[in-house]
This record gives structure tokens, C-alpha cells and sequence, in this order.
């Protein structure tokens, strides 16, 4: 899955800020390649990009429209479906994130096939498909791992490649989620890989490297979500990552979709990542805490970090309030 | 998926019994479904069922024709094809257990429609996918888990429900791979199931059932396989199984398929099947072995399996050897 930027975002009909989250992340990490936003009429947000159509999009060499919105019912509505065709009679690529593949609306992908664009729904992987070995590689990896989902493993991983980048290490963000793809421009969505590839399609994502280069490879779930630790597991498995960093949200009263499904304690989340891991990187160990401290306020942030650091004996920081330093400090 | 007996089992040109391997399980498990064999030229290997022509095979009541067979290079040849067609125009199902679908073959897709007939892809999941949930649900199961793959679980499993059913005890095999399914008549090929579905894919499999019921699960692969462990950890959490039995087989030097990958040790291996178990399954617990032992001779099998009886103070058995009864008293 590759991607062309620059990118026109769509927000559609979005209601509200978190419906358009994913192309807030976009504009977020990537704003030199998001030239603008589009809004139907019903838009209630905005990323503050400038408004523009699809014909303004074309003329500034936007070269893909980006849906990166949630809609209701997972359904491409009518309105949506002419500024996709529109996209597509200007030459640009379009890509998605819903759910629902655009690559199946018959009028849509004969009008990309007519005109030689590309579709990309990137929830969904159709590349060649391998089985896992775990067989030694080289390049060094370090993979964000978590307690819970939507806890903060994209935001962290991007910010430490950027970290490493900045420090003159040669790095890589490697997207496995819909809207680090769109972010890095590339990327393998591991939650839509059949199961019996998902350490192959994440050997496939990272693969061989030089020896001092660093493969900063994005988490998903959590061993401990009954719902998603069979992803996370394949993940860690074909990352052999020998480093991980543990994410976490304190204060979260249960794990996120599921009311009675209580958090795990923190050292023992950090053991069964550190056992599973060792399987195919026997060296693996967590080198420091991501706390996403965004409901605390800044006093107690702190304090919850440091009694964390403390305990462990591992840096423990806030991407967002302190940045990552001390985790890329760790990976020395 | 849900597959209609009695089969008429296909063998094509098989070359040898292990390319024949699906149909002889069937073969073994359910005899009373298997009223003949179909061969074609070439065929090297037999079941020791009557050989008949699809002609014959609809006179004397069969309803499915099934491709239990492994052929090279997986691709479904003419040859095959025009058995396919014959099938479908006597009014039988198709089943196939091939990576490739029988139902993206235009010709034969075509005439199963006409005829109103079913086309059933056992590895290709299609029906309604939920996401686990992990919610303590009635009734009682029990899962077979593994050092390894193929040592033996699909084996163990069909006994023990066989062995429950013999005492009079309710008890139902729920299939997760191929073979068992063709066996049970029906099922979910886990392993093709995309990867965030894995444990709600078998929720919905092993549903609630009454308080003294007991749901006799097929396992996949092994938590210390590099290439399917995510497979068997989605497995494990949906199974919410409080009883698991731990399947092995002695003297493997390496991990299938991975000359590189040690065997893990049984103990660790008991000790993190539980571990993961109860995140579902608050009490789960090994309560037995199943040691395939078919390639030491007698006596060194039974010592093998005296020694880690003694060494852990569980029952331990080789299913074929010794039968199930212990693994059976174990559960009560």
C-alpha cells in the first residue's frame, strides 16, 4: 500500500471533531502534505486547512483524496460518491479508511480503471500474503506495545522516529493502522490480514535492515483485550522487535469497548510482553512507559510518570507533554 | 458452514495417502458418512471405500461430493472441473478444503446457482464476523492446546467428545480447522477468519450453552509458533475454555516447518497457555496430556507419558495408544 501525496482531506458530513480523527491525525503529523480540507454541506468541524473543491484541489497538485472520516452506517452516501468520481476525472488517486471498500462501488472503480488511478482502501491489506518463520533478522526494531487499544502506541511511535530522525539515527515509522498509513504513506492495516498471516504480513512490513537502523514500528491492542490480543500477539512475534515501550492511559477504569473487562496490572502486562516477545527476539525487553496523562492534570501527570519511572527503574514520559527524549535516550 | 452428509470423498490423482490425509480423517471419524470413494487416473492411494462414479454415488443417496484431497500447486484442473460439474448437475453440494475456492471458478459458480446447489469453501470463512467480547458465558468447555501444530489436537479433541458422548455426558466437538469440520459437518477454519475476529469468530462457534454441556474445542496451531500464534491466543480467549489439554509430541527436534525453532519447554508451556486462558477464563487450567507418541515404540511410549504424568500429577495419555478415559475423568 502506497500512497501519493499531496492529499485533499475529506471530512464529508463529519458532526463532530472525532469524526473526523483521522484526518486530524493526518494534518497533525503531516501538514506539509495536506494542501486543504473539502466539507459537505452539514460539516461540522473543520482541521483549519483551506476549503477547497476538487477542481482548486487539481490545480495545486493535490494528487489524492483522502476520506479520512467516519461516517454513519458505514455507508458511502450519494454525496460522497461525486466528489469521489470528481476526484477521479481530475486525475487523483483516492484513498480510504472506511470500512466499507470503494473499490467496490462498480461505477467508482470503473471510473479509476478508465482513468488509470488508484484506489487504496487501506483498512483493507491485498498485497502478497506470507507465513511468519521468526527467523533472525538484521536492523534494529523497537515496537509500542500497550494495557489496552487507543492508548496512545501511534502518536508515541511517530514521535520517536521523529525523535531519532532529529538525532541524525536513521529511522522508519512503520504504519500498521489505517491512519499511520495515511501518515507515512505507506503501511500494512494487521487487523484486516487474514490470521494466519499476521506475522508474516509484520516480517513483511519491517523487514531485513542495516545494522544500525531502526525500524519504529506502530502497536495495536493489547495482550490483555480479549477481543484483539490475537493480532497483538502476531504483531509482536513478527516486529522481533528487542526493544518495546509500554503505553498506558492511568485511570482507566476498564479495558476500552468492554465494561467489565478490568484493566492488567502494569508489571504484569510488562512481564507477558517481554515472555512472548522473546520467542523470535530473544534479547527483547521494555525500555521505558508511554502514559497518555491527558485527563490529569499537569501536577499529577508528572507524579504518576515519575512514581511509574521510579518503580521500574525505566524512563516514563508523556509523548504529548514531554516529549520522547528519554525512550530514545533508552534505545542507546 | 454447515455441510450435508452422506459425502461421496473425492481423491482425484493423489499421488499418496498424504496427499489424501483430509479424506481419510473423514473417513475414519464418520464411516457411516461415507458411502464411496471417487478416483481418477493416476490416483496412487486408496480409503478402502467402494470407488463410484458421481452417477452412482446420487442412486445410492449421497449428497456432497468432497475435495478432502491436496493437489500440486494448488490449482483445480479440468480433470477435476468436469467432476465438479457432474456433482452439481446430480443435485449434490460441493465441498472442497482447498486454499483455492471452488466458488471463484466462473463455470462452476455459475452452475451451482442454477441448480440451486451449495458450494461450501470449508478454509474460507463467509459468515457474519463479531469482535470478541470476553463475557463470562454458561456452559462448560474444554480446548486442546499445543507445544506445536499438527500433534495431535484435532485427534484428541474428536475422542474425548466421542468418550464424553459414550458416558452419557452432553458434549459436542466444535471445529476450527478443515478436516474437522468435514467431520463435525460443520465449523470455522479460524485461521482464515481475518485477525481482528479470531476470538469473537470463536465465541460465536462455542456459543453459551446450558450449565452442564460441555463443548469439546479443536485447537490451532501453538503460543510459541513464530507463524500462528496470534491464531491460537485469539483461539484461547474465545474458547473461554476452563479445561485445556495439552497436546505433544515427543522427540520433535524443531518446530514445524521452522528448522530454526526450538520446541518450547512443557512446562513453560503449560504455565503461559494458563496465564493467557484466564484472562477469559478466570479458573482455567491444564487438567491432562496428549502425547502423540506413534514414533517411539510401545514401552518407551508409555514411559515417556508415566514421566510426565508423575512430573506434573496429571493424566497423560496418548490418545491412540491408551484412548481418552483418563482426560475424560480428569473433567469431572
Amino acid at each position: 500500500m502506497q500512497l501519493s501525496p499531496p492529499y485533499l482531506l475529506f471530512l464529508g458530513d463529519a458532526h463532530d471533531a472525532l469524526a473526523a480523527k483521522t484526518a486530524a491525525g493526518i494534518a497533525h503529523w503531516r501538514p506539509e502534505w495536506c494542501l486543504g480540507q473539502l466539507r459537505l454541506p452539514g460539516c461540522a468541524t473543520t482541521l483549519g486547512l483551506p476549503d477547497m473543491t476538487v477542481e482548486e484541489a487539481a490545480a495545486q497538485g493535490v494528487r489524492t483524496l483522502v476520506l479520512g472520516v467516519a461516517n454513519r452506517g458505514g455507508v458511502i452516501s450519494d454525496a460522497w460518491r461525486a466528489t469521489i468520481l470528481a476526484a477521479l476525472a481530475h486525475g487523483m488517486d483516492v484513498a480510504s479508511g472506511l470500512h466499507q471498500k470503494i473499490a467496490d462501488i462498480p461505477e467508482v472503480a470503473a471510473e479509476a480503471a478508465r482513468r488509470g488511478r488508484q484506489l487504496a482502501d487501506v483498512r483493507h491489506f491485498t498485497g502478497p500474503l506470507s507465513i511468519g518463520t521468526g527467523a533472525p533478522r538484521s536492523g534494529r526494531r523497537v515496537l509500542a506495545v500497550g494495557t489496552d487499544c487507543s492508548v496512545g502506541k501511534m502518536y508515541t511511535t511517530l514521535a520517536l522516529s521523529r525523535e531519532l530522525q532529529a538525532r541524525g539515527v536513521a529511522a522508519e515509522f512503520r504504519a500498521t493502522g489505517q491512519t499511520g498509513i495515511f501518515i507515512a504513506g505507506s503501511g500494512i492495516s494487521v487487523d484486516a490480514v487474514v490470521s494466519d498471516f499476521i506475522s508474516g504480513t509484520v516480517e513483511h512490513l519491517c523487514p531485513a535492515a542495516a545494522p544500525d537502523h531502526w525500524d519504529v514500528v506502530e502497536g495495536q491492542g493489547s495482550l490483555f483485550h480479549p477481543s484483539y490480543a490475537g493480532v497483538s500477539l502476531g504483531l509482536l512475534h513478527g516486529a522481533q522487535a528487542e526493544a518495546l515501550i509500554m503505553c498506558h492511559e492511568p485511570g482507566r477504569s476498564h479495558m476500552r469497548g468492554l465494561p467489565h473487562q478490568p484493566l492488567p496490572d502494569l508489571a504484569e502486562c510488562v512481564a507477558l510482553n517481554e515472555r512472548c516477545a522473546r520467542l523470535t527476539a530473544p534479547g527483547a525487553r521494555v525500555i521505558g512507559f508511554a502514559f497518555n496523562t491527558s485527563r490529569l492534570d499537569e501536577a499529577e501527570g508528572e507524579r504518576v510518570c515519575k512514581a511509574t519511572a521510579d518503580a521500574f527503574g525505566l524512563p516514563c514520559v508523556d509523548p504529548v507533554r514531554h516529549g520522547v527524549a528519554p525512550l530514545a535516550d533508552a534505545l542507546k
